[in-house]
């Protein structure tokens, strides 16, 4: 089956937003095995939003439509999708309901633009906003189908993952099973070029190379008649995967993050953590506090931006600073080794960085980080060179230092293990 | 003059990456006062690709693509762009000698496929590619324009600003102003509700809403034939909403976030900042150390995530955590208090919540979290109730810390020049 993605807005034709949600969703659908050949972008505007539509609609069997269902006068999604399927708006009870229950949870009052999201269009599949006001909406007619999702991409992706996939699913025969194998630590070139003989081979399941902020995703994908028949398939591959890329794997499960393989880890082996950020301010925390249940291993988080917060908070050495500076191997040291005595946590984390867009010198250009982990007294410093702006530098140094976490864990074990 | 967006590549379409391109042409496009009302994906496909080029040429004056310049034999943008504009390709030794040069610096060997890269349609602008191999073409005829550039963004936005920029702001007379108003602590809904009027009644400026977590933008857009006939009539739109809303607008300009609002509030009044967060885990002092400079004024972030970080760092009381719990007014007010102690911040700012999935109960909901704000000894604690998942509340939480932040600080300096 053939499917089509339009986004709705003129935030995106204005480039006041990344069309994040494009990618999102036409990853998902070439997950399911959907053929995608267009992509588009179309304003808030009913009549060339209509012309889009009919086009689409001559070369797929599925649009996928995202945002402009708002309450405000710009979204027209929903009515401009209802009048080209010949659908008349009605009013829903559950929907209205859902939407005035969202209000008087907030105790916030409910203006009359609001019960605009709670018309459907007559005999559309409405699905429910978990996280918003706008429900989503499939509309069926001769064999053609529009699915309406949210802009919002909190609200779009649980959506897309509760309704969405389902019924993209029960549409085809046979089944689509994937894996995804996660890398850390070893960039896309060189993760491509290490299965090139794979991809130029494949044919089901193919394997498919997806980058991110510091890591690297495969994805294994076969089709067959049965899941037992798919996962047979995709077995043998996998297999080869965890030949290839060993320990670098840090898992192979759908809703693993890296920052959830790290607590797993500390989890796993009774280790509290603490952090110590300079240049990250906090994201590194952050990040460790996604994952629900981090409270049994997370002692406390230290934001010592100001070299005398560095100095206070953990101690390091006013000569370390005025000898080294604030980013070198040996404050990251100081920080890292500081941390776990104050703190007492088993494992401690420490950045300093120079994350720009000032700061930068010949000697320490911006994009100059140190990360420093202590894993029960043993503590390992690395020095990165990072590219980008402000943003990019502090996400790879996210990253990076979960990946080094997770190694010097590892290292840890698995050296106290051999001294046995 | 209407331009339109074509990116070219198939792994768009599978999402392996996501399309920043569009959304950097799209504002540089829209700050070039140029209409978009469409951006496409297509994939390496000579086909599609040739017959997206005729719809977009019959809607658009001037295409730009992005994409598929490269050397292998899936790249076919410049031959089909040249085919359809009828202008056959040529060798262009002064791109040859160029892309030689290029691999000659680095010593690396020039493959057959690369020459390719030098064919050009003939009575093209070529647009020399000074960061990678694949030169940048201009075509014209009959009044349409395509402009071909490279996928790469590292390749694509110096060329932009170097050439294309240029030849853009060439072809035409009239520009594009807008303004956008800032508003945190107010809904989409409400905010909508409150322009309605002027939402109907527009025609030049218009003025549109857009939803951020925790704040409303509200852009206000005019054509016009030069920038101070746009600015005069933006004006009086611009006032009028100032007017409408007051204190909650935090800023009109475009390169000003919430959080950087926040911090030139700090820098103007020369007040320090420590934060204390428990469910945000570190996000409130990440993003106030989005900004550059911010470590003039942040002393020091906290995160006590355990109630025994609570007690031990900011001196939280036991009594109080066993009285109210770890998430009560008394305790966001405690933490506040503590921070301001233990850090002498001018300013500081404390976060306890139930960010879910667990932890929630019928007294206390997944959504409930309490931020306090204390300025020089006066603090407020404010209860709020979130919706959505945990990452969703954490965001929310973020902006509403910031925006009571700027609330406790505006109104500190407005009570104590009212008792001079």
């Amino acid at each position: 089956m053939v499917v089509e993605l339009i986004c709705v807005g003129t935030e995106l034709l204005l480039g006041n937003i990344v069309n994040t949600n494009a990618a999102y969703l036409a990853e998902k659908c070439a997950g399911l095995g959907l053929s995608c050949y267009y992509q588009s972008v179309v304003g808030d505007n009913a009549d060339r939003l209509r012309q889009m539509l009919c086009t689409a609609l001559e070369r797929a069997d599925i649009l996928i439509l995202s945002g402009g269902l708002g309450p405000t006068t710009d979204d027209l999604t929903k009515e401009t999708a209802a009048n080209v399927m010949g659908m008349p708006l009605v009013m829903d009870a559950h929907s209205l309901e859902r939407i005035e229950g969202f209000f008087q949870i907030r105790g916030l009052e409910m203006t009359e633009n609001n019960k605009k999201q709670a018309l459907v269009p007559r005999g559309a599949i409405v699905l429910d906003n978990d996280n918003g006001t706008a429900p989503g909406l499939i509309l069926e007619k001769d064999g053609k189908r529009m699915i309406l999702l949210p802009g919002p991409p909190n609200e779009l992706c649980p959506m897309f993952e509760k309704c969405v996939r389902p019924y993209l699913e029960g549409l085809q025969p046979g089944i689509i099973y994937s894996r995804t194998v996660k890398i850390c630590g070893i960039g896309e070139s060189k993760a491509a070029s290490m299965i090139q003989d794979l991809i130029d081979g494949q044919t089901n399941p193919t394997v498919a190379p997806y980058a991110k902020t510091g890591e690297v995703h495969l994805r294994v994908t076969a089709r067959a008649q049965d899941e037992k028949e798919a996962k047979q398939l995709v077995k043998p591959m996998v297999k080869e995967l965890k030949n290839r890329f060993g320990m670098d794997i840090y898992t192979t499960e759908e809703n693993v993050t890296l920052e959830k393989a790290v607590v797993d880890l500390l989890l796993a082996n009774g280790l509290t953590v603490s952090t110590i950020e300079s240049c990250t301010g906090g994201m590194l925390a952050a990040r460790l506090i996604n994952i629900p249940g981090v409270s049994e291993v997370f002692k406390s988080g230290y934001i010592t931006y100001s070299n005398k917060a560095k100095r206070k908070v953990v101690g390091v050495k006013k000569s370390s600073l005025h000898k080294y500076g604030a980013v070198s191997e040996q404050v990251a040291y100081e920080m890292a080794n500081g941390s776990a005595m104050v703190t007492k946590a088993d494992v401690t984390v420490s950045v300093t960085g120079i994350a720009g867009p000032d700061g930068g010198t010949a000697e320490k250009p911006v994009g100059l980080v140190f990360i420093g982990c202590c894993v029960r007294g043993r503590t390992v410093v690395k020095e990165y060179h990072f590219m980008g702006n402000r943003a990019k530098i502090r996400e790879a140094t996210v990253s990076a230092a979960l990946t080094l976490m997770r190694h010097c864990i590892l290292e840890y074990y698995s050296e106290v293990t051999f001294r046995r």
